[in-house]
């Protein structure tokens, strides 16, 4: 029979430049900390690329998780001396905050696309599976590791525990604006957490915020808008996001057409052969991904070796705003003929934005709007009554951009072709950074 | 003929969280930044293993070279108005305070004790190889890669020069205190750089200090003292470091006695051999060495396997204060008694700190001392004027810890065995954190 | 003949908590600063009454005034390099950020409401009367203190000039932003000043701003808006506001009706009479205006005495949101009755908002709206890109609140009129803070 | 009977620059930020004159002392989980901390010197005489101002509610470093609150701080040394206050000889008398005295004239670093011959610092030192632990200045006389600032 656990003899902290220190009193916590699935963490970058944009970027997912955790830790301490609260769900909750990326994998945002994986899968194989993760949550309760489970994947009954990670304005969104803009040096991603938190009250279907708070809620969103343009979807970091798509893609090309890799593939072998196991995944980090990257360097292929190179040194695609169809499939065929394969060197990438929405991008499932409560008792959804988050909200704005390699095109000999890609390329090229 | 490079047509910057922005003008630094050599920093962390003890400490080798290169550029501006500054060697200063920390390895500390390298010597081959760092700099004149390359050796003729970079109060330290600060979140390294800027003063012999600003150099020497007791001593990262020490002994004793590793060594094999060329060198970096400890799990040798599971999972050792010499010795008789090997599993540790002083702990040549400038033009050591440095100048304050696996130690069947340990140990056992 | 004053021997520097340092390198400004005009300054604060609502709102018109100057001088370095900038304009424009504020009076909001003055005529009467500080301009020509009283009005030729302190985004709003902000303690006025200033470049009709730099912009008119409804209109400063306009009415209504003060009026009998000269405005500060206010606390007429006291002691009015005309003259009579004299004690406070707009709130004048540069070349107004911008432009929020005196109210003996009373107001009666 | 007073329905906050938030939660508390005594401290700064060395420090005690309470507030919150701690003390130390300040006057340093009062007698006469901070605190129960009083004056019997507020390293002390730093915008006095609060524990005889946070004390000592010498002892400041000191001076001595002022001396009559009562000393505060100044530039006497426009004009004195006693005589005589009244204008002062001392300077009570917590339950005083504190530990640093008006030995006519007053005093003359 599991046992719960207890508080720690003493609490334990951890000293973060974001919220100064994170708390643990309680001993699941400190055990879901030290298992070898959360320590992995440590060693994917919560941002992905970004760091060849934003030098500071190098931040893991260990911290931004512990961040969502001190978050949690601290609404629930508001909430707790109020109605609709259930002591009992404090455990539940805190543990999902904690594991809410639990199945992340490195550059997950291109990974995923190239493999054909989803990262909520593996969070939830990480929670029910043979992992470290499952035996230290079990001892809570045998059932304990799906209702985490259910938390994280949103279809947990209470709707209030849900909120609090899974909303427009949760513990998660919370710390990694105030976790990015940290890192990165941008004033843009701050707002008034100790605010926010002062101002929230929790109601059956979700927290709700005082109205008196309506403006430090508006200066939230703002944020989550201005680090969407500023950091997110910056031009450079895509670039480096395109490149790195383009290797997976090429050697799982290669494999597939039965190229014989000088090193053995032993991590990715399953995940080009489609069948990739829980325990292969977990092995996976940034180092290794970065270390078939150098050695790759050596292989006989030229695409690959030029693509980890231009990965590994930042050369990097440069950039045009997004030239017509026609002129696409023009700027293809001039780039076959020059010897140039367009399948790995022509690039259009799009992004876009929600910064508010009832729909997050790129999830299919609802999202939680932001509810004001009046004074009256009446309860009114945010942009009703702000024009500022109004003014930007549902709006889906589309940033087309095409990459490509500013370096070949201008090797290439035939100095009429060149022109002929030049021009349609000049009409808004500009450097990276 | 190489032609020296110019200046950009538009000045580049990088966002940086510690100086707000990092500036570049000159072509030269922007060529050197976009090397692969330079690149390659972003793989190595400024602080090796504290990101186990603080986990906002992830940040690289690139953007403290960043930042030293920032400093160098500001105390130039301020020396650029006066006397005694020859505006030639700028470029040299700036290129010298980029490149400081190019030949360092992946957890430098601990993979040099073992492999019996030097990161110095790195620096010099990577500046005078046949790198792209060495091709950019030979832009500038043939025999400016060797200037570069005095600068940083501390050989070269021009004190002043030499000094803004390797000095008591140079720009890598100033910088390393505050963007170590900054991303552990500790708030000891701060100090106020503008104020340090504003009374700095070229002289021939290097810069020194107006009397007026002793206080503000009083508290840099302050941040620093603090800065080495509170981080970058932490027996937590120290553990960690004996650890990664103990798993690369155990790989090349390993490959000395003939074990078959299951994996290729590529990167490691000429290590072991002990003839590294420049190139496998450059190719070494966090990831590689994290990916070899991913595939020792999967050795069938007991202790490489366990080691590697220590550093990834963050099983780290205990320590304990120091115990006499005897008691180590009986230890160590007792561990090998059960069946642990005490020359991987029992480890005295020892760190000392000058904070302040003429000579730099582990180094061998002179370090120059904090000068200040009297109103009346008298120029006084530091250390004479202030009570508060000449209290911890020159005393080396050395701590001894013991490292140990408590867990192991718990699970050792004899139980008289166990508790014979345990008795030495438990005068002073600590948890880790 | 006047005599051109030069550089100083040494740049002076004030330290600063929003700026760091205010560096002073001409003679004429750190002349300026001397005088006894802009000494005065340090007697009157930046924002009025708000002290009683954030306590840490005491800093005064002094310190922004550096600040404002600090700022010119910054964006006057970063237009130096370029085209359209007249250098012997440099000091013209950074003394009329210096003395842009030279006119005011102490809490000038009620103060020229009651007394019918403006500051701006004080401004220019300080630039072109005998004072110290036009003794200091005459001294850079003869014609200088007229032309800088024309850039402070807005009608000197040279827009680019006038724009730097007088537009929708100039030294003047920037530093009050981030100065409030600071000493005040809310987050919502910070912007990336640095961000801004890189992407500032001058044109002839004023400063125009980089399209790439739209977004560090609209965070600035996000600034502004939230600092709008945080602190500048906050319900209790206003309180304190009407409480301190009818302390002056009263007074001056008293002075009219041929009341005895016992106490002799110096400083306020020109103003009563309302022939103030300015030798007489100079000599008016808080300090003197709170002398009063605690003499009068000794006065004869009870209602001086009550206003002082309330004013001084922080017993402000409550407040309602708006009710009907017909109820707040009903609540007139009903106080009345009471014995309450409705117009000292019950009032309608508005207050409005134009956050971004060509048209300045309370201004006559037009602004220069904010323009953006964009890579071709073409300048576009900024509401016309940018939807939050646009969002919140041109719209005119007005904000009615009731104040009255819930403590004198309570007290009524009448309870069935009190209750009469109490119904009107209890509709929406919240506390201060 | 009293009632005691209990909880607000909902807690109230005042927003701090230093503390974020101040959280009320008692109704005590509330009612006592709202007496007039208390509300008094809004017209008082919190650092005298020091505002025209540092233009940000116009902070009041008002302020101060919520910080203060705030302080010890969080360490009532540590403790009270813990032993020791009596629960019904809570609302004593808090009130306490509160009124610490009550009974300062304007400019306190100079205004006691000159009157020959003490701050600490009006602290006792408001807590204790008929004031309404004596009526709210007389709710709590009839003993409590007494209670409240012994504590601020150090006799209380319980030596950990005293040491709260009145030790090395007490709640007054801790805010007024971070608040000064703040305001004054100099990075010294920071220094890691909450890690010193968390290693803060209870004892019998006041807090003791773990030794494990010895080196976060370490940095507190150190950034009071360094507050003592860069803001608190600056020369400008002490400048300042010796005009002032100077004025308070004429005045009393133009009174004493019969001089006839222009306009009365309502509340300054009682003090040249030398029997001001609570009432009169409470109604002074810095705009009163400002007021004074203002109109004393009106009066005959020509040297309170001048003293009275240096003061509000910052036309300060110049200092010379301190020369010999027959020198001073010499001076003296030279002034006196010139027509200007040494007894006025020449001025030695001193500073001495004791930045961490079992004494505090000016003080006649002991100060409870800080004590270290070991591991082994042993208790050892600081300096014998820290090498820093020992440095710096006990040393009585004195300053010497001499004051003296630089501008109008400028204008002495007998340029042999001057010759003569400048040939002493150039020895070591240096502008101010």
């Amino acid at each position: 029979m599991a046992k719960e656990m207890g508080q720690l003899n003493e609490e334990k902290v951890f000293k973060d430049p974001v919220h100064r220190y994170i708390h643990v009193r309680d001993e699941l916590i400190w055990r879901l900390i030290g298992t070898r699935e959360f320590q992995r963490l440590r060693r994917i970058r919560q941002l992905g690329t970004t760091y060849l944009t934003f030098h500071g970027a190098e931040h893991s997912r260990f911290s931004h998780s512990l961040g969502v955790y001190e978050i949690t830790r601290r609404i629930i301490e508001v909430f707790h001396k109020r109605p609709h609260w259930n002591e009992e769900e404090r455990m539940l909750v805190l543990s999902a905050a904690l594991l809410h990326d639990i199945g992340h994998g490195p550059f997950s945002h291109s990974f995923e696309k190239v493999f054909g994986v989803d990262h909520e899968d593996y969070t939830r194989a990480i929670l029910l599976g043979e992992t470290e993760v499952n035996e230290v949550l079990r001892m809570q309760g045998s059932d304990f590791p799906k209702k985490v489970a259910e938390v994280i994947e949103k279809t947990y009954h209470d709707k209030l525990v849900v909120s609090m990670i899974s909303s427009q304005i949760d513990a998660d969104r919370m710390d990694y604006l105030l976790r990015d803009a940290y890192f990165t040096g941008v004033s843009y991603g701050n707002f008034d957490l100790e605010r926010i938190l002062r101002v929230m009250r929790p109601m059956e279907d979700g927290a709700v915020i005082k109205a008196s708070g309506m403006h430090a809620v508006e200066d939230y969103i703002m944020s989550r808008y201005q680090m969407y343009w500023q950091v997110y979807f910056h031009p450079v970091t895509r670039s480096a996001e395109v490149i790195l798509s383009k290797i997976l893609h090429r050697a799982k090309d290669l494999y597939q057409e039965g190229y014989t890799f000088k090193q053995d593939l032993t991590h990715f072998r399953s995940l080009f052969e489609g069948e990739i196991t829980l325990e292969d995944y977990i092995k996976l980090d940034e180092g290794v991904m970065q270390y078939y990257f150098q050695i790759w360097l050596e292989e006989e292929d030229g695409i690959l070796r030029d693509l980890c190179r231009r990965f590994l040194d930042r050369k990097l695609f440069k950039y045009s705003e997004m030239v017509s169809v026609s002129e696409v499939l023009k700027l293809s065929g001039y780039l076959e003929e020059a010897g140039i394969d367009p399948k790995y060197y022509l690039v259009i990438d799009s992004s876009s934005d929600l910064p508010y929405d009832f729909y997050r991008p790129g999830e299919k499932e609802e999202r939680l709007p932001i509810n004001l409560l009046k004074a009256n008792g009446e309860v009114r959804e945010l942009s009703r009554e702000s024009d500022v988050v109004e003014a930007i909200s549902g709006k889906r704005r589309t940033d087309h951009k095409l990459y490509y390699p500013a370096d070949l095109i201008e090797k290439i000999d035939d100095s009429q072709l060149k022109r002929k890609i030049k021009h349609i390329l000049k009409k808004d090229e500009r450097d990276l950074r």
